[in-house]
């Protein structure tokens, strides 16, 4: 067969793909992730990966994203068909570099068929024109849930959250995690009652947002830039690191809250902080689970209530793994009305790739199937099938061996995809209805009458 | 809030997108379909959505498919982080169109690391630049499998697809469906022996692949045109028009293959047939659900052997719902070797819209969740989420309300949802440590001890 020449088959730069193995821990976590997202209610979503332009770029939320457009190909003598499938490409279209843009559209665009409040989740793959190194990809899954409501929405689906967020990284057992809380109207309120500008004031929660990356001098530096005075920087420092025990820091907020000068949006921030704990408690998440953390801010300008990071203890250069927030005006854009809404995500396969390196998490077996029947006499081949089918029925994954292969290869064929067990049967036991179960991880071999071989199986895969 | 004006936020022409009540129907089939997939073994890979050009186009895998290519777009004024991004577009990238180039370059990117015969199933949404009509769609999820070898590929990985597409169609319910099998070296062989020259062979059977499109009157009209005497037409209509039950038409075959001048290849094709439609039987597939049909050939040229189509019986003008065959030399492509293999495709988007239309399928309530605890005193809320979590940490799908609704309006909004039940609890209730159960489809209302209620619960919802 004539080779397609000089044809450089690699996956595009920064677009990843995963081997079986690894294929198959993404679907675990995403049956887990999936399961939680819907204990709480959350119902599935997916957008098109393809939105119109003046979609995905409304009131700029492009951001820093490179987005990806879209036009049809064809060899110059096949244009006719485009304009026959009416693709002339005359309407700018892009693929997703987010799933909060594309939510808030499904909503404009269902908004009827809709029940309020809005709990979806959404796990689609999102694409972007982002360097392709250091774990990030220019196609990677983010598994999403928001709560979106028409007019108030309780603090309560903001306690929710850090639940959540608790039970899925229990469940797939990755180890210490710590959810850091924060309000962003407690930064702001600060902000403000130390007579930092309004207009600064965004820049300013920027800036002290990347306290762990730049230290506290590079952040002293950039708040002066900004035209902060010296002794407001310290405050604002002072302020940030202020740490301890949950209780500890509310009740330091709660003291500061009464003795701060004009510091409205503060106290109110406590006071949601305060009702997002109670929450949180109430939910049954332990302490040790989460902290509050005043120099949390999430970049993102959208954010203007409770805010959540998560991080891996021990880990901390894989910087948060879920994290997200309360707004106010984003999900409502299309319909000019306000939506209060608050929402995480997970960025999957930045995760994966990362835990895999980190060694915190492993990948499963090549394949799903855990028994393989093997082909010990081609003239037995009617019964091989049969117990395959008979060991299916049951929920067990079967491969039946059709190469005739000795049964040493077929043994280490199975064993290779990491299969567990194999079945063998030849004449004798084919008369006698019985069958031999080899584990190939004891090595252990027992003989097994094909009517008890589903229930015996069943009962060592556990 | 402003409104974002004059922005058109509807999805693009042919980009569709489901109602939550759909795409809780689209997962629970992706969920079945996965299941037997599984069963036999398969593994999961996904692809990326976006390869190389040249790789699509490879060997003019393109077909009629209108590809979307892809390319950064940013604001004159930021062009300049695209070289930073190293996004500067040199290397031309496209939207996959099938999964059946990718699989070819999958195995190409990672042969030594896959075990052969490599059986994978892929569930990946594609792009095509179709017509938007007649429910075609540009983007849609496809559930393929494929078996490939790098030798042999034994006949009875053809046998397990009808198993497969039994199993898949009879767990999702939609009715009476009929395999209707067929192999292409029977068509070619007959073409060759009534004389039909080579060249002409593979378009011949183009046009009678096309027999139940266009009908007979039609199939002879183009058959003459292609140079085919009236004679030979007559004898391949008569030919194509077999039927009978599956033993009748192998008996009819096998007589065929006896006589017939010249007929190796169709004598390769009945005695394939009949080794397949073997295993088929001894994988305990119904004779009611598979014939011989001689006029099924997929148009795809690059099936060499056995090919399925699957019809759903009194919906004929649905088309295929299952279809696929026998090939030698497509994902061998990009390493210049022969791999035989053999898949199936179901195009689910496609046929889930069609099925709702033809209210074949229902979809599923808006909301995953079973239950609701309503919000009947704000100050008992610690309990209400208190026995959210514990009906949670059964496995029930929980929505505890936070709002400050009357009841009724409470039942309304979980009715609405497709939430049969509803948990309400009053002080009494709470002091007594009971609650209250109520199914909204049946109206029945019954007093359970919070200790028993997840355990009710689920007795319920059975």
């Amino acid at each position: 067969m004539a080779k397609a020449d000089k044809i450089n088959f690699s996956t595009p730069s920064g677009f990843p793909e995963f081997l079986p193995s690894e294929k198959r821990l993404e679907l675990y976590l995403l049956d887990t992730i999936r399961k939680v997202f819907e204990s709480y209610g959350f119902t599935p979503i997916e957008t098109p990966a393809v939105e119109r332009l003046e979609v995905l770029q409304a009131k700029g939320n492009q951001g820093d994203n490179i987005i990806y457009g879209i036009d049809p190909i064809l060899p110059p003598n096949r244009q006719a068909e485009k304009e026959k499938a009416g693709e002339t490409g005359s309407e700018a279209r892009a693929l997703k570099f987010d799933q909060t843009v594309p939510l808030a559209a499904y909503i404009a665009r269902h908004l009827n068929k809709l029940t309020f409040p809005f709990a979806r989740y959404q796990m689609d793959v999102v694409f972007r024109g982002e360097r392709a190194k250091d774990g990030r990809f220019r196609q990677f899954r983010q598994c999403d849930i928001d709560v979106v409501a028409r007019s108030q929405l309780s603090l309560l689906y903001d306690a929710q959250m850090p639940a959540i967020i608790t039970e899925i990284f229990e469940a797939v057992n990755i180890g210490n995690f710590l959810i850091r809380i924060n309000n962003r109207k407690i930064l702001t309120g600060f902000f403000q009652s130390v007579g930092v500008a309004e207009n600064k004031i965004k820049s300013c929660i920027g800036i002290i947002d990347n306290l762990e990356k730049i230290g506290e001098l590079k952040v002293k530096q950039e708040l002066e830039k900004e035209g902060i005075s010296i002794e407001q920087t310290q405050k604002i420092i002072d302020f940030i690191k202020i740490d301890g025990t949950v209780d500890e820091v509310l009740d330091k907020l709660k003291h500061l809250s009464c003795n701060l000068p004009e510091a409205e949006q503060f106290g109110l921030g406590v006071t949601e902080l305060e009702t997002v704990i109670t929450g949180v408690r109430n939910l049954g998440v332990s302490d040790k689970r989460f902290c509050v953390d005043l120099s949390i801010a999430r970049g993102l300008d959208y954010y203007t209530g409770t805010v959540y990071e998560t991080t891996l203890l021990g880990h901390e250069a894989l910087g948060s793994i879920c994290s997200g927030g309360r707004y106010e005006e984003l999900v409502g854009t299309f319909l000019g009305e306000k939506m209060p809404g608050v929402g995480i995500s997970i960025g999957l396969t930045r995760l994966i790739s990362r835990l895999l390196k980190a060694g915190i998490l492993n990948t499963l077996s090549a394949t799903p199937a855990q028994v393989m029947v093997v082909n010990m006499q081609e003239d037995l081949m009617p019964i091989y099938l049969q117990v395959s089918q008979q060991l299916r029925q049951a929920g067990i994954n079967v491969v039946t061996s059709f190469d005739k292969k000795g049964l040493g290869k077929q043994f280490q064929l199975a064993d290779k995809q990491g299969i567990q067990f194999c079945v063998i049967i030849g004449s004798e036991e084919a008369a006698a209805q019985k069958s031999s179960l080899k584990d190939l991880k004891s090595g252990e071999q027992v003989e097994v009458e094909l009517a008890n071989l589903a229930e015996e199986v069943k009962r060592r895969l556990q």
